[in-house]
């Protein structure tokens, strides 16, 4: 199924003439609106292969239909959600159920829906059918050389698939640790995947960049070898420039605060790339800014702040990315709301009076200094957002014009209701 | 596969100066000690039978060899147990894998093992291949009477089964909840569990019970309609009197002091059963006391307190089960390690010299009453535990010997490398 | 010191045009204006005479000057409080630090501000000078019968004060617990400080309220004896319809879900009133708001669900009380932005599209859910707060005023420097 | 108050004969008896001059009676301990409070009871009377740059009254963050608290080590600028060889996995000394060993094998501290206890069968690795513990003693009812 502009041009003119008057509201309210709305356009942030089917726990999974069954189904799904939000320019492919077939063929059908090739995603957290050694006790940390080594080179295959499909950057998320006190020695699995991971980044292509992320529990539930931001700093500080850590929302003991993390990550030269999404208990993987949007918000403060500070571009200097599940939504839907609450908090950060709050800082002046970031957190900044999307030529209400569409039901035609997604 | 006796007579032999030696110190060093043995005999605790195959993660599962395909191998696994540790003689059933096809035969099946039937479990939060209505959005709490009439119908099968096997309680744990605010209203989401269980309750035979488990998050992660103890208490208030708490150890938020839970649920009448495993995250479903072995110890020093102040049978008015998950042992050595662990615990608890703590408390002599508690948790009661085994026919090492047999090598043997378990 | 109205329609003269302009935006984009700003002026928050003087934590405590010495200061603040947002009419007492000397005088200089007695506060959680007996094993639970009488004794008096005063309702915060385990029989801790609940609802006047606060922990780190909404809803429906659960915000366990904790209170017709702050941690006492508005919007989103499921009066029928600290902010300023908060969560709740919603729900769809919910919180209220408070009398922008009259200035002048608060 | 030889030798002989049973037995049970006990008389654990009054919360403080009142008082309390137990050979002082008059005749003081100078604590979170710039918004980390040079004074005079003592290590805990979103930037907190410890480190005697101590949270609610291990190692690495992290037991997110921090800390050699406390919540300072006895172990088990590891001998090469307060106990029973219960954790540590251990991890044998340290911590270590203090002329059981002796009592009698210590 493909949205063409036609549809979303006729969509947007029904609901222009409100649209405008929002938008002239907050254009009255607000400086600096020209420079947010590009800055809005420029901002893309990668859909993850997996997210494009139903999620699960382990308690079982709930089908949804018209599920993409192959890689080329999947980049049509993020075609789609592209063209209604004009954000999701990017697909991260999951290795080994995303290998392509023929790589010109696969390129082609992302070039046509303007889709480009977000950091690579390898997978040593399960075993797949056919695998000669098993990763039940650890990858780059198993105390079996063999089994590093044949994490070590899916690593590497990762790495080639994405030279081809001209990806730049590759992301280790290990679930390696341990279940139980005693199961392994700490050290030895940090040096393991310390010189599992050298080996893995002299592979590295010039211009790649290894992104190390870090969970603090599940699947392992005593220990995990990369299991905080400390953990994941002293990984790519040895590893050296090419390597950088990787913030998931979800990755964190209960109430850390993410917003430090990030500005002591940018401050040490060594954030590399961002994993949104939302969560109550764990790794929920929930709906970005679907239960703390104030917690997005001060993170893209933070970033917006270090940035800016190091002089990044917005837009290309860090990996964006969302990671999330859908058990009880239709996944496109619920990645089109990850977008928009992303762009709303990215919006509300960039309207940040950074003066005053330099002046209320300066002045240890808490109270002001937090009245002028609930001044931004509390604008009402869909407007923009809705504006960037329509001069970048989406849809002024994605959501609502996926429905109006039917594209679940279309895709549903296509596929079958019975479809099923590789991968998780 | 069986073990006979005298295959533990002669593993016993063996070990018995060692045992002898250590029985007799732990016999000169403190009070009762044929007492408690006596009651260490008595405790039985129930196997689920979802704990005997391969647990697992959302993010996949590691198979092993040897895992019990039917519904006797999975009585046939917990006969194993019984043999080896005589404290295993129940196994809890999760309906729908384990419907019996013909009830006289199963029951004969789990009789020749000496096993009995331990509660029974409905499972209402998946949906089985030509389940009519799903339960995505919830079963005893859906918005759709339909789906809570066929979740409710369930139930009522499942008690069916029960009472042809001779079980006398029901476990009703419902995943039920949401994932997102504004999902559900809280309120009628209640109400409608509430008028579920009440259909449920009403069911009943005479002389069962019904147990509401309670747990705080997963597999929904914004709310759960049964979510703590003080939810399941509203239930089983409003129920009646078969009507009882369920509590799992795993099932609480951070920190939370479930020794006193349960103290408090005993205090009210309202205690049911309880699931043990241990955790350090969430619900991790880790072998019984291998992470908080002193919470495992001062959750049996109320259960004991708070049931000889009701006069109750330890070994009888309580429901004991094991619930846990296996994603990197031998489930069978992992279940004996955790029956062990309980042992412990159990045997630590009837240690404590209550009228030095109910003086040291009666005078808030604060380090006092920590000495007491500490004293028996220091114990090593290994011996005792040990000798309650032995008197009762099973292994002075369960785990030992359960190696020794080469039980798991026989298993494959006999049943495969490749075979799956039903269920989880 | 007073603010006249005088000074407020200056202030108010100078933005009238900026806020004409906003409220006459957001007039034309939602519906029932006129009846959120009616509810929104009725809504009334209490601000505790703690909260007006420094707080700290146990590490030390910073001054600040013009602290409020005397009760008849207390009650000035609030009344400047008032003067500034209308929506800060009532203070609430914390005895013995606010016994008043003369009933009569106190009660005219509060008429005199337009400020009336909330509910009382008893304090039993620390020893005051000459104090006979003491209470560091706890008051009301307190194994000796003589430290309870004295603690029941004290909450009588607190009552006797309140009736002279015109107040409605007890509040029992009880510090009561232990710090290590086996400290105290968590069964005779209930059945004690039940009793003792028991004797001091039997001196309620007919028409009055006592409302049992739980807290998870702090100060006692080990167990607290009304410890969750399950143990305090376990006290209030034993003693009896006078009898309700109060809710503070900061008294829960990690990731609890307080909103359904709310919703099930309502729905049982046990939740009696509010304590409003935010926390990150524990019970931070943070400006309500400040770190997570989207859960107040939550809560009020249940709030007002349930109080008109109830036919409740939102104004009348819960006590709503602040319980803040103040670590690094002026008291008055952060009071000025915690009511503020409360505002804008609760003008949002009123926003709410209930029937959508309802729709929404019925047919599970969570996305539409969602949208629903968020619509309200992102909608930016702060106009309509503004119109209230205007219509009410009071300032547009109270901080601004506050900042702008010297407020702190001036009662540094006439208080000192130095002045030190009572209590806390 | 002194306890002289023959008092506890004439305790010692009263338990004598039960005493030498139990050592006998666990002699028979266990290898390397001898070695175990050497080196748990070569232990000692440095005690907090503030651990000896009254600890208390932002609630309020219970008095107890005979508090030391002088540095020498203090002195005088570890003494006792350390002829109780001889595990407490070390104060460690806080400055401002423990600020000696005389040297000479501290030392002497000291020397008399076989005390050493541990790690010198200095205090930048309070104000002191007369102090010229206030810590209200940070110390190290403060936007002012006289604050700031202040605290550097301040550290660098605590280094100064160290380096006349005999001491060789400065602690310093910053209470640095913030309270709220917006009051500070991250980065520049950092960089400020790097610059100023970097002028600490320059004052630092050849000899001396520096120890920056990191918490998760309070009394800062939002922010901690010195917030986890990954920070407090970022610090460290940056200062230079003499820079080392302090682990404290208390001061983690929940359900940190706290060995493992200290293995990797090992791995990077920077770990440099410990604070013992227990915790449930938070930053509870129970009495170790108090909540989670295994806990404790297995955090013993890394130290024993990270050290034994890099050849560093157990008894000098880190700072033992214990970190407590005391708010129900006496304090110097609670430091008896938490000493003990730090022996018992050692004692299972050496007893671990590091051969059986690293053969099962490399066969990743997870059921045998658990069984190998549960084995240690189920063994019953108190007579060795025991026997080593007897053989350093310690009692055999310091509580019992002291109660006995009436130590508590006697000093009641010689410092008064009402005495009060100075500092917390």
């Amino acid at each position: 199924m493909r949205i063409d502009k036609q549809q979303i041009a006729t969509f947007n003119e029904g609901l222009l003439a409100g649209h405008t008057k929002r938008f002239e509201y907050i254009s009255s309210e607000i400086d600096g609106v020209e420079q947010i709305i590009s800055k809005l356009i420029d901002f893309q942030i990668g859909i993850p292969s997996w997210a494009l089917g139903a999620g699960g726990t382990r308690f079982g999974r709930f089908h949804f239909g018209g599920a993409p069954a192959t890689l080329e189904e999947k980049i049509e799904d993020v075609g789609l959600l592209h063209a209604l939000n004009r954000n999701s320019g990017s697909i991260s492919l999951h290795i080994p159920w995303d290998v392509p077939k023929d790589y010109a063929a696969i390129k082609k059908v992302a070039a046509d829906s303007g889709i480009k090739f977000d950091a690579m995603n390898s997978n040593t957290f399960q075993d797949q059918p056919g695998q000669l050694l098993s990763y039940k006790f650890g990858s780059l940390q198993n105390v079996d050389k063999a089994v590093r080594k044949q994490a070590i080179e899916h690593n590497i295959e990762v790495i080639k698939h994405g030279v081809e499909l001209g990806s730049k950057a590759l992301t280790v998320w290990l679930a390696d640790g341990s279940c139980f006190p005693g199961q392994l020695s700490f050290r030895n699995a940090f040096n393991n995947t310390l010189e599992s991971l050298q080996e893995i980044y002299s592979a590295l292509p010039e211009d790649w960049k290894v992104f190390v992320e870090y969970k603090a529990f599940e699947p392992n539930f005593y220990s995990t070898t990369v299991g905080d931001w400390g953990q994941s700093l002293l990984y790519t500080s040895k590893l050296g420039e090419k390597a950088y850590t990787l913030v998931d929302l979800g990755h964190h003991l209960p109430n850390a605060n993410i917003e430090q993390i990030v500005a002591l990550l940018l401050n040490e030269g060594k954030l590399g790339g961002f994993h949104f999404n939302d969560s109550k208990y764990g790794d929920d993987d929930l709906t970005a800014g679907s239960i703390k949007p104030y917690q997005l918000f001060l993170i893209f403060n933070e970033l917006v702040d270090g940035m800016d500070a190091r002089g990044m571009n917005h837009a290309k200097d860090l990996g964006w990315m969302i990671d999330a599940s859908h058990n009880v939504k239709d996944p496109l839907e619920d990645l089109l709301q990850s977008v928009d609450a992303i762009m709303a908090a990215y919006a509300q950060a960039l309207m940040v009076d950074k003066k005053a709050l330099e002046a209320a800082r300066a002045n240890s002046d808490v109270a002001q200094a937090q009245e002028i970031l609930q001044n931004a957190f509390r604008t009402d900044v869909r407007p923009l957002v809705a504006e960037a999307r329509k001069r970048a030529g989406g849809a002024l209400q994605p959501l609502t014009l996926y429905r109006q569409l039917g594209v679940r039901e279309q895709l549903i035609k296509e596929r079958g209701v019975d479809s099923q997604t590789t991968g998780l």
